[in-house]
């Protein structure tokens, strides 16, 4: 994989402190010909499920040899690991708490020998700490370690060199669909600035769905799959698959997480059509 | 016109979401070499009438040769046309729901030919899918189709190559200031993150109102035009032509929106003063 | 000092309304290499304080010769100076009213003759205005000045040549700890996204009160200084020494000022612990 000098960042920092600045700083010093995407910094304080799903929806819209560097980081200064993951066309630096786990959901970390690069994702404990800022807070390693580690890794140091390999990733337990003959429960797991709710329900978990369907959250009826937001009908719940190919719940020209008042986790239900 | 690498976003994509950064992602693996700006992601959903004043106000800041990427989208998946548009110094693409027409409104669209540039405004509907996405959704042409052409304008190819000509581009209808001999009826068209109120009356629609001025929002009045907003009177409702050369309502040291209660639309009546 | 073609902006712009788009976009007319890393554009409207202490914790974090503007400024078009500061590593534009002044408390700024760099700070005035924009207006300097200078000094422009030294830049009066015997008096001078109250109390400022403290806010015992936020107790009012070296009071998992309901200048009291 060549690298292509773009860092993307997915943090809780906010954007009224100056922290997500800081880091890019630092990472210019170590290398000027960075360049920055933020794919967010809003991500609630300490919210690694916000920032898994935020992350799993954006990478692969990146160029290959793209570092994904993410800090939603409450363990920061305890125990938890700091790691490097090498992904396909991808690399990711954070904390080893779970955020980058919808890489091994997909295929599970091999043990990679510093000498010969293998298949599939290997994962590396941050221990080199020549390749950190000289002192290390307690309390800011987003600054002192992880920046410091994805900006050294976009000038070519090879994923190898900066700790041990790791074969024990944390994974995230995030909620899956129950897929039954004749039924699917699904939930929202994540919601847009527009009050889109969007749940873990695929398009291709619906497939064996043919016909009509009837879809209910809290009770109330969804209208089936439109072609576009435009198609629905005013003021209706309605539903489509979405840009991520999600079941994603909404309200033309409204906002559906206003109107219902839900949350994160909501359970949705499909039903097969019974004629 | 010598494209320059620059494209701006003014979008309703909110900065929690991913969106943003996935549309940078899809521009740079076209394009490496891009810079972005960020004009806003924070116009409130779907307001194409503030996107619309945000991009007027500011689309002339940027070299020649910029590329403006405007995606408030209610009808995406629906018939809307996406367009690209060309005039004088700039590039703007997006829908065509009236977003960029103060281009139009200042020249008339001509036709353009494939083969001989003309002069004045080009518009473009984008029908050659080549430089879309490969997979188009229903609810994100900011990224399916939008960034995808940006990002290869920005690269040299010719406008002409993204579609066939459109004559009838959607236009905006913005309010324009009344302007009899005696008075002028304006309105307030954008509150800033201030509290100041800018209204749709421009230092030159004042330029035959020589002397002095009263002016009137909500029955109440404003004092005339200021020379800095320091020089205002403390807790005053005062006034000012403002960095857009229009004339703007404000309190010193507080926030004229917060105090009146007003919104967008609502009306300012300046009469000439009678002596 | 090298210049690197980096810019960083502080600002009270907000990322609603178009400033900060159409001063990079100024910027990049002058300088096409420019890179920008955004510190905040959050800093509450008008609020000196709160740029000053934004700018200090995160400035010696970039690249030697990066250029820091900052523009908050209540003062627009009044008589308050515009001024370039020049102090070891870094260049900093913006208003002379305060905002730079962590600088001068460093080292007093020197005369700094045209024709000869002396060690130190030196600072000028700007005042010849072939380095603004060709027309002024009352309301944004940030854009017809600041921008503008800051980016003929990236491109390599002389500070001197921008205007004459000046040697009474308006010094801001920030609140120092009062350190007795046994008693140190702080008080929160920040409050980041995550609640935490970071004080104007040091390590050092504490290297004397060796064994046990005892800390007060609000008359509400703080716990002593913790290695590590996951160290301390659940739902406690616990401390640490944060990424600036200062001391920072806050919750686990929780938000010390929801809970405390304070407000920047709240005094913090540190009591050496009778034995």
């Amino acid at each position: 994989m060549r690298l292509n000098n773009i860092i993307t960042l997915t943090t809780d920092f906010g954007l009224s402190d100056p922290f997500a600045g800081i880091i890019k700083g630092v990472m210019l010093g170590i290398n000027p010909y960075l360049k920055f995407v933020d794919i967010s910094h809003q991500i609630e304080p300490q919210n690694i499920f916000q920032a898994y799903y935020t992350l799993n929806f954006s990478y692969k819209y990146f160029p290959s040899g793209t570092v994904h560097l993410a800090v939603v980081d409450p363990g920061v200064g305890s125990i938890r690991r700091p790691i490097l993951v090498e992904s396909g066309d991808y690399y990711f630096v954070g904390p080893d708490n779970g955020i980058f786990s919808f890489i091994f959901k997909k295929e599970p970390p091999v043990f990679s020998s510093p000498f010969k690069r293998e298949s599939g994702v290997s994962v590396f404990e941050l221990t080199e700490n020549r390749f950190f800022l000289p002192s290390i807070s307690n309390t800011f390693h987003g600054r002192d370690i992880f920046a410091s580690v994805a900006a050294h890794l976009s000038r070519g140091t090879e994923p190898s060199e900066f700790g041990k390999p790791l074969s024990n990733p944390l994974i995230l337990n995030t909620p899956e669909p129950d897929i039954q003959e004749n039924k699917i429960c699904g939930e929202v797991i994540y919601i847009d600035r527009f009050g889109n709710l969007i749940t873990n329900v695929s398009a291709d978990n619906l497939c064996s769905f043919t016909g009509k369907l009837q879809m209910k959250i809290k009770d109330l009826n969804i209208s089936p799959p439109c072609k576009s937001y435009s198609d629905a009908g005013e003021s209706k719940l309605s539903s489509i698959f979405n840009s991520w190919g999600l079941l994603e719940i909404f309200i033309k020209n409204g906002n559906a997480w206003k109107e219902l008042k839900i949350k994160i986790g909501k359970k949705v239900q499909i039903f097969k059509y019974k004629i």
